[in-house]
């Protein structure tokens, strides 16, 4: 049983960062999206992106639930990551409405990436929490519907998204190896769950791959 | 029954306004509150600043599926007010996280004055929506602790706080006005309700009543 495992002190600090990584992923992502809904051309575009804010909400109290569950403090658990997610946050500021839709869709999807990759590592159910988590209740292609009809409406715009969503997964990726230096349990749960570090090479190869899907999918050049 | 007072082109036009009116200020609400929970100085009290918020999104989903029940659009029901509320929120935008404690505390109490107010004019079905809105959780018990306790800290903050408290209140005021004199068939509902216009004085003098007793609750001069 998790509980059983959560009596070794390496696991119960490996699952305490990835719990608390991914609530407090969830938390921003809803403060993001909400600030972002207020760029919204439209009323109908901002209630849309308040209900993809609040999607995330709902996600973030799960795994805050979750924590208290296994006796995990959430905000302790989440504490570590408020300066990495402050700075992602801080270099990535959207210059306009577009820009946080195609950052809501782009850090989403790799945020899904992440859970998906790590639950194998996780007890059962740790790991009904995350998959749980991967239900987007088709908010992905409400987004990718937005960008699609705007970029054939403003062409000028694709150059400028394709850049941006570059510049998204850089500072993704560079926040993401700064936390996996400075989280040695988190580490070790992937490298000792069977990840040898050239696993974790192709993990970041998947993740890369995924986005560029993702943009294509947005119409976007990855 | 609410449905057959509804064939009532006037009641309809104005069941319609208040709904739309609810609605929208409680999505502007949750955006206003997300976007000040950026501002919270500790993740506890961020935390607990983007639950505010998500309490006004479920009440402004409450709305949205009542209004869709009695066969009115929300999103064409709230578009008149999406001026007027970015007129207000524009001119008391918080600077910083104790503004924005009081604003959401202060504009809380504000609508649920006026959801109290009209509830004894709609019909039994709207009634109970928004009575369910009038339940806030103990919401109002966490806000006059946070600032109780940062009054403590720091004195000179009162006098600021105070007086911001006054703008907020005429501000609130002067759109509220506005939109009744652009609003007919609301102000009639009122009017034809039972009120007269003396009666709608004496409404805005309560209403400013239970404001001077909210200020004094979080320890300001009202």
């Amino acid at each position: 049983m998790e509980q059983t495992a959560l009596a070794d002190d390496e696991y119960r600090a490996a699952v305490t960062d990835l719990l608390g990584v991914l609530a407090y992923g969830e938390l921003t992502a809803f403060v993001r999206m909400a600030v972002d809904s207020d760029m919204a051309p439209t009323l109908s575009l901002k209630a849309h992106m308040a209900q993809l804010a609040h999607a995330e909400y709902v996600q973030y109290t799960q795994l805050a639930d979750h924590m208290r569950d296994l006796g995990i403090d959430p905000e302790a658990a989440m504490q570590p990551f408020v300066a990495p997610f402050a700075s992602f946050h801080e270099r990535t500021r959207p210059r306009g409405w577009l820009e946080g839709l195609v950052k809501a869709y782009v850090g989403d999807g790799i945020g899904k990436d992440f859970y998906r990759e790590v639950a194998s590592f996780v007890g059962p159910e740790t790991r009904e929490v995350m998959e749980r988590a991967l239900d987007d209740e088709g908010h992905d292609e409400f987004v990718v519907r937005i960008v699609r009809d705007a970029l054939r409406t403003d062409p000028t715009a694709s150059g400028r998204l394709a850049l941006w969503g570059r510049r998204l997964m850089g500072e993704a990726l560079s926040q993401a190896q700064a936390v996996a230096v400075e989280r040695d349990a988190m580490s070790a749960l992937l490298i000792g769950g069977g990840m040898d570090l050239a696993e974790v090479g192709r993990m970041f190869a998947r993740l890369t791959e995924n986005h560029q899907r993702r943009m294509t999918r947005l119409g976007l050049e990855a």
